[in-house]
């Protein structure tokens, strides 16, 4: 077995359970000392409030800085009797090895790192790398922010690359040039101290029918938000972006079983790809008030609340958008309290930026098929806290030892040993690169 | 002791819960041996799906029919730790007696049957009597539609007196002209099978977002019911029911404190006497959907329900009513579930009608004070059945052997004794002169 594999596995047996805190401190020790062995450089455990975060810089006096972000702290294992193997016993069965973690994110982590080994080792590293492994992603990046804005001198660095991106169903690579900004908000109406007997409906105001009212204001059939200036900031998709959104490969079908609604919005592929990659949208999550159990009660509710989730796409501000909100929110006449459960800025990095351009080629030449290149992400990662909070320009997420296949986040977790090798080759090729451009 | 006070002590000692069975059939054995004792007629044990009705008739040849409706179920007993003497021992302390349905409803049904044994005895009695004694209206009278139906012809009279009323915090009898009607209906979009990540959202409608649409189309701020046609059939009201408005006491600031809301639709007494007794409504009393949790979780939801109540007035009908929200939800583009728990008629009988005019005439001579006479209660009771089922003119709620400190439905339920004799009294009082108006 060679050293490569062996390190691996010897990583994949640690747990580092993030939620429980189980092997954390001993996987970072194990981290630091393999950095340390494998890159001769110095690495430090740097504490947050929570679990440490791995830090280390290799500095080659080149021109260009790249930031590299892993996590090293998995999920919980849990239902383990759906384990076939035990979850940290690192399995090898076939062609692929099963561990938790293998494919969120250690095999990636892992794999970036013997790539710049063997740069090192080759006298062929043109790029200064900074090394950030996190050990808190799985439970939300707690204190990923603060650490951020306490070490963002250290941090600098031109562009960053992100865990999160692996191989798509038709085992090509994926890169993702961003994701959507998020804003979590909730609004609670409370008109009293009781539910009252609903025979006093003719006397009070019931918070869920203004509630309501307040909701119905947001959005309009179509989907669109109605919140005035919501759409202001919002540029326009540049011609790469129309182009990679042309070639978004959705199977529409498939993809309608998948999230199991009756019906979406629109049957064309192109128009999906555009709505899900490029469309802001504000989503009620939760909405409670009253009587909820079977049957009828007849009460007047004294409280009703609602979540809201705001997805958002460049340029629009997070913290922007919630002034807009409460403004409307005031003209719709709402005078409940309101609470806010996270800003997240969006970012979507040019796909003709030197990071993205040396991502794509080496993509080609090491998978020898098109990279499925993808505007943003649908969703939500912390990746603006790297570019708001440090400056650095440009962000992807892209090089994955896991795919499809993988099974993160639940029992089985596993990579194909081929998929870790090509996730070296492919950050080699990357940061050949990536230096020349 | 006397027999009154005996009777409904040995009445009250026996447990005759509906909801869990308890003690209902020797309760029903001893109400008929009861009758059958005192009034000297035959009494039947009538059997419904549920529990039995008690039923006699006392005909006296007269030109009146009068039905009597009372109920020998009383409510559990829980939390029996709060009881401060065993729920049914009927203890006798200062110049009350303490027992689970002394005044819900055994104390009420007890002085009417002791007012009848009284005229029989004096010869006095002018009035046909149907007494029909309910064993399941504190679990909603489940079985008493069907019983009705199904004893249309047996049951017919000119007049109904329903329980419920009592007397109020300034210890003066209520005299209840009728009840708000009811229909009770549940709205349920299920868009999926699944909840989705909220990354979802350009993709899909939120059946929340849907919901709160159509919920806000049905009320306007001030309460006002939006549903075309919903007001068409409310008839205006008479100067009598004005007269009876004006008259209505409430205490505001006391009234909004028990409320425990913030603030009230009206300040103004009148206006709200007007409003909680005659205006119809439509009412949220619960909704769900999504993640109401707490913090923040990001999905579409792919279920959302709400529980509406509409409280109607003369001459609304609740199957009418049903079928212009139909029409209104078709308009609005609701395309869901619709469940309805309940319909109820509204009554409102003439203060004017005999039954009513030798109520309040008795009460004054008995209890030397104005009755409160209020044309219907805020609230709904199953009085539509006697009256649209039956084709009975007029029903009225008055006679309560309780009152305002009464703890109905609560621990340590009690009643005066003295306010069980003045109900004995009420009770003659009023026969003697229904038979001569």
């Amino acid at each position: 077995m060679d050293e490569e594999l062996y390190t691996l596995i010897e990583f994949l047996k640690k747990p580092s359970i993030s939620a429980t805190g189980e092997g954390i401190e001993e996987t970072a020790n194990y981290l630091k000392e393999t950095i340390e062995k494998l890159l001769g450089v110095k690495s430090n455990i740097e504490k947050t409030k929570g679990h440490p975060v791995v830090y280390a810089e290799i500095n080659v006096n080149a021109k260009k800085t790249l930031l590299v972000y892993n996590h090293y702290d998995v999920q919980p294992v849990d239902p383990i009797s759906e384990w076939k193997r035990a979850p940290f016993s690192a399995t090898i069965e076939n062609d692929r090895i099963y561990a938790r973690g293998a494919s969120d994110n250690k095999g990636t982590l892992m794999a970036r790192l013997f790539a710049i080994k063997h740069l090192i080792d080759k006298h062929e590293l043109n790029v200064n790398v900074k090394l950030l492994y996190e050990g808190e992603e799985e439970i939300g990046s707690v204190n990923l922010e603060d650490y951020i804005e306490k070490n963002a001198n250290k941090l600098k660095a031109d562009s960053v690359i992100m865990e999160g991106a692996g191989l798509d169903p038709k085992g090509r690579p994926q890169i993702v040039l961003g994701v959507k900004g998020l804003l979590y908000v909730e609004l609670v109406l409370d008109y009293g101290t009781k539910d009252l007997h609903s025979s006093n409906a003719p006397l009070v105001r019931n918070p869920c029918i203004d509630l309501s009212k307040v909701i119905s204001t947001l959005v309009d059939m179509e989907g669109r938000v109605l919140i005035e200036g919501f759409y202001n900031d919002v540029r326009e998709l540049t011609e790469e972006e129309r182009e990679l959104i042309k070639k978004y490969d959705i199977d529409v079908e498939e993809l309608r079983k998948a999230l199991g609604f009756k019906e979406l919005r629109y049957s064309d592929r192109e128009k999906i790809a555009e709505a899900l990659l490029t469309y802001p949208t504000c989503n009620i999550d939760g909405f409670e008030c009253g009587y909820t159990g079977k049957g009828s009660k007849t009460i007047v509710p004294h409280r009703a609340f609602a979540k809201l989730d705001f997805r958002l796409v460049p340029n629009q501000d997070p913290y922007k958008i919630f002034e807009l909100l409460k403004k409307h929110l005031q003209k719709v006449g709402f005078n409940g309290e309101i609470i806010t459960h996270g800003f997240e800025y969006p970012v979507r990095t040019s796909v003709n930026s030197p990071v993205v351009k040396a991502m794509i080629e080496s993509a080609r030449r090491v998978y020898g098929t098109e990279p499925q290149v993808i505007p943003n992400s649908a969703g939500t990662q912390p990746m603006g806290l790297f570019v708001y909070k440090l400056g650095i320009r440009d962000a992807v997420s892209a090089i994955g030892a896991g795919g499809y296949y993988s099974n993160a986040h639940a029992p089985n977790e596993n990579i194909r040993i081929d998929d870790y090798y090509k996730a070296i080759k492919h950050t080699e090729e990357f940061l050949k690169l990536y230096s020349t451009l």
